[in-house]
């Protein structure tokens, strides 16, 4: 890395700082940043342009900023946080434009994690007489979006698992009731991940328990700008392998699109009743009666588009995530309360039976919010 | 507390980190630290001498203070963490002593907390015409003797409760297995946690299943004086109300006392059996068939002089004694790592039915030891 400078450390940082404005609104694009810098013979230089990538459908962040930086993105050096396009879009591709505009060099944190076209933008660029280097803060770029390099790179969503829990490990009263464990400073929280988030899933168990809506709520995001963010709803995805979801579901009167994904072991007329009730219906492969997880992921990434997957869901479907080493992050709600032994549990992982077999996790952040904890923890691949 | 000067803070303070070093060796007897300074004039001031009390059957701190200052006790202000003892005991009454040295002006942090003697030497010094002042630091002074100050208060034990568990609030395998969940660190607090206790609780179901030896060990406490402490062994306390004890128990065999509680329905004959075997039986009342809790606790305070009473046991008896509004204190040691819903809760809690019903926690602390969590946290009287 020695061949990066001071000011270009400094420049892709900002680059990243912008890339993260898109956290709640890109999807399913990736979350872009791109500054645009003259140097004129100083070491600091200045920026003339900065962008990000708002929403697709949109420009691309090169492009806001190329049109920030007007005749002064020639000569400029690009920071971009990750590989500029090079095939044609809804948007064009962004390293014509950048070419086009006279950008001396480009400065790129990660190339495309698709491999279809991974590498095309940066050939591009060098064929056209550009200086291009590659790798600068790759892992804070790579931190911006976990699934959509998910996606490209393993063809799965990026799963994370939030669970909201009592000091002794318990996510409800025998009875299912459950509201509330955590305080609102958490719930806030789980909001956030929602609108981070292209798709929440969540078992019809857990639905027909606590008839989630699994959406979207501007009062409850406290962000500036909750009334855009929750125009995007994240696809709810219901793992209901015989269709035993209620036609009442509340989750179904909710907008966004409801997605209940079932196996062949269901009845033609409560599918015609759901279709009619505003759900859509996916018949996916089983395996001993249940919705085959790692197929359901990849098809939900193929089919979807799904990048970050939220799974807001009970201990049977969460266990059986973890037990197949699906789940890439836990994102776990502590309060400090006791609910005792005939409370609900975590996780069902019938397949632990001796210590040797447990399910170490690494911690990655533990803060407080509001009265609970709020961890961040990835478990360890058996 | 406008009387008192910012010296007079900074000496009590002293006075305070000078009992601490009493904290595992004191048992029976409270921890006290006692400062003696000279003013002559000065705000400041300057020490002429200090001591703590050590051990049981050795001088209070004032003596040694009183002794490490010789003849400059005469006019000295003593600062002492608790009433000095107007009764003479095994060492002569400390109010005496402090009278006869001349000292001009006591500071005492906290009165006597029983209430048989509480005043008496505070009486005693004001009498003799030596100004007293009382209750500079006095929360400080009391978190030294939470165990005495409840005995004395209370007529029963402080009680702390110890859980080693995983994140998911699991403290064993569903077969028992448990070693170890909590890592060498986490143990070494434990430890710690035995050696500032009168004694150790445990049920007789937690010793079958893990044939724990409740003692300290020197290596494991890993402190400077570990050998001086492991002299004094805590008292183990087996709750077994039929005498299920193993006569195999490897906690018969350790030093120290082992001692029993148990109800009428016992064989007599295995009560010789343990009695041979090294244990003290003790038969107390019991409320349906198990031993009275409340009760057990008195017992404990007026005949076996236990100030803190550290709880080591299972599900079962953690949950009665919590659901009793008989734990003052737990102990939290949280290892990140998941057991699953199979293996043995944190707590058994029957009581608890509706989220109404949940215990509510104060968190008093929270750490990290090693790769574990170690949380202090208070429980919500109902």
């Amino acid at each position: 890395m020695g061949e990066f400078s001071t000011a270009d450390y400094r420049y892709m940082a900002r680059a990243i700082q912008l890339a993260k404005r898109g956290l709640y609104t890109t999807d399913p694009n990736p979350r872009v940043g791109c500054v645009m810098v003259h140097f004129d013979g100083s070491a600091e230089g200045s920026i003339v342009g900065e962008g990000y990538h708002v929403r697709a459908g949109e420009p691309h962040a090169e492009i806001h900023a190329l049109k920030a930086a007007g005749s002064a993105a020639q000569g400029a050096t690009a920071y971009v946080t990750l590989e500029p396009c090079s095939h044609t879009g809804r948007t064009g591709p962004c390293a014509v434009a950048l070419a086009q505009a006279g950008v001396a060099r480009v400065v790129v944190a990660m190339g495309d994690p698709n491999p279809q076209v991974s590498g095309g933008g940066i050939e591009y660029l060098k064929a056209a007489g550009i200086q291009v280097q590659v790798g600068l803060l790759e892992a804070d770029a790579r931190a911006l979006n976990p699934g959509f390099i998910s996606r490209m790179e393993r063809q799965r969503p990026f799963v994370r698992l939030k669970m909201a829990m009592s000091l002794d490990g318990r996510t409800a009263m025998g009875s299912g009731e459950s509201q509330w464990i955590t305080g609102p400073q958490a719930r806030t929280q789980v909001q956030r991940l929602r609108a981070r988030s292209s798709a929440i899933l969540s078992g019809v168990e857990s639905i027909i328990m606590d008839d989630s809506r699994l959406t979207l709520r501007a009062d409850q995001l406290a962000l500036d700008n909750a009334a855009e963010i929750v125009q995007r709803q994240p696809l709810r995805v219901i793992l209901d392998s015989r269709l035993r979801l209620p036609l009442a579901a509340a989750c179904l009167r909710e907008p966004g699109r409801t997605l209940i994904i079932t196996t062949d072991q269901h009845s033609e007329e409560k599918r015609r009743k759901l279709a009619a009730a505003g759900a859509e219906i996916q018949v996916l492969p089983a395996e001993g009666g249940r919705i085959a997880l790692a197929d359901m992921l990849r098809w939900l990434a193929d089919n979807e588009q799904v990048n970050e997957l939220l799974v807001e869901t009970g201990a049977t479907l969460a266990g059986a995530l973890l037990e197949a080493n699906l789940v890439d992050e836990l994102q776990l709600f502590v309060a400090p309360t006791l609910l005792g032994g005939e409370a609900r549990p975590l996780f069902a992982l019938p397949g632990i039976t001796q210590m040797a077999d447990q399910k170490r996790l690494t911690i990655k952040e533990s803060r407080t919010v509001g009265q609970d904890w709020w961890i961040t923890a990835t478990p360890h691949a058996d």
